[in-house]
């Protein structure tokens, strides 16, 4: 199980607006089953299997050529832990457990 | 106004478990007024001032020093776009009306 | 022909060293012909046919783990132009080309 | 001592070349005389005080906005190790010390 932040980016394209891309990237990751994502304003999170979640980097790394781009800068950065089954719900909660511990402790 | 997305990794620290730097991180951006932040499961999203939000991640990539860490690695991504005032809520609305544009017409 | 900057970071190992695990993904670069890389002080640099790239990437991920790591952070960043064939060599030259143009002129 | 990787890119500008941007940012850089850099082909890559370099990298995070930009990526990267003193030459050099080592005892 790994976690997966993306960000996918044409360059050249003359509009500074890139939410269309994002959009289409969205309609590939509704369509995959075993991997779970959550869109931020700087990227996508996808949590799941690392192959699987590479696998689907690539058809969205895709997207932006498919409509019209000549050039695409993508970022990807895998957090993968394997001594405890790590998830995007849990890695938020580990923090806020400390926030909130340290808060009632007031 | 810029949007810049941090992430702040201690190395060589024995444990494999970073929350609790996270959660130091948010105590210094819960003290900053003129910045708006949320944190994910990859790191933190702050919207304001370009020269604020830098001065706040500085003093962030201290906090694992302060707790004993001899080396911090320190992403940082800036999005900064001046055609338009841009915020994490207007480029999240961005896409989900596009998104939700096209299940309407179908 | 894509040209892809990878560094990848084990995290919780105790030393703040990490040079053993780049040297060990250096031996995995060495064996594979259609690839060229560099080192950088920040990373390695790979230039060649994006899925060959892609699964390299993959194999010099796993790398730290097999040394024991039990948490790794991999980033990568793709450049991707199918306008004209880049290479390293090139996008450095296009740049140094520029800086000399302007050293010449004056 | 800090070494720190950025990119600066421009985001619709029509052209999905780069390096005239690439190559004011390294006008900048030269007229700093405490800061060392080396361009790479995915980047640059300073060495020096990290407030400094924090400096220098917010101007260049300027310069596509001085020639027309209106929006700008910028990536970050700072690698800050307080154990020993880190410079760009002796990373690379931990590295080919590791892989000369073992070619030598072949």
């Amino acid at each position: 199980m790994a976690i997966v932040e993306v960000s996918i980016t044409p360059l050249g394209t003359a509009s500074t607006s890139i939410s269309a891309y994002v959009a289409d990237c969205h309609r590939v990751l509704a369509g995959e089953t075993a991997i779970r994502y959550q869109l931020t304003p700087m990227g996508t999170i996808l949590e799941g299997d690392l192959d699987e979640i590479l696998r689907v980097v690539r058809r969205m790394h895709e997207i932006p050529f498919a409509r019209g781009a000549l050039r695409v800068s993508t970022l990807v950065k895998i957090d993968d832990r394997r001594d405890t089954r790590a998830t995007m719900t849990q890695k938020l909660s580990a923090v806020t457990e400390k926030l909130q511990a340290e808060e009632d402790s007031r």
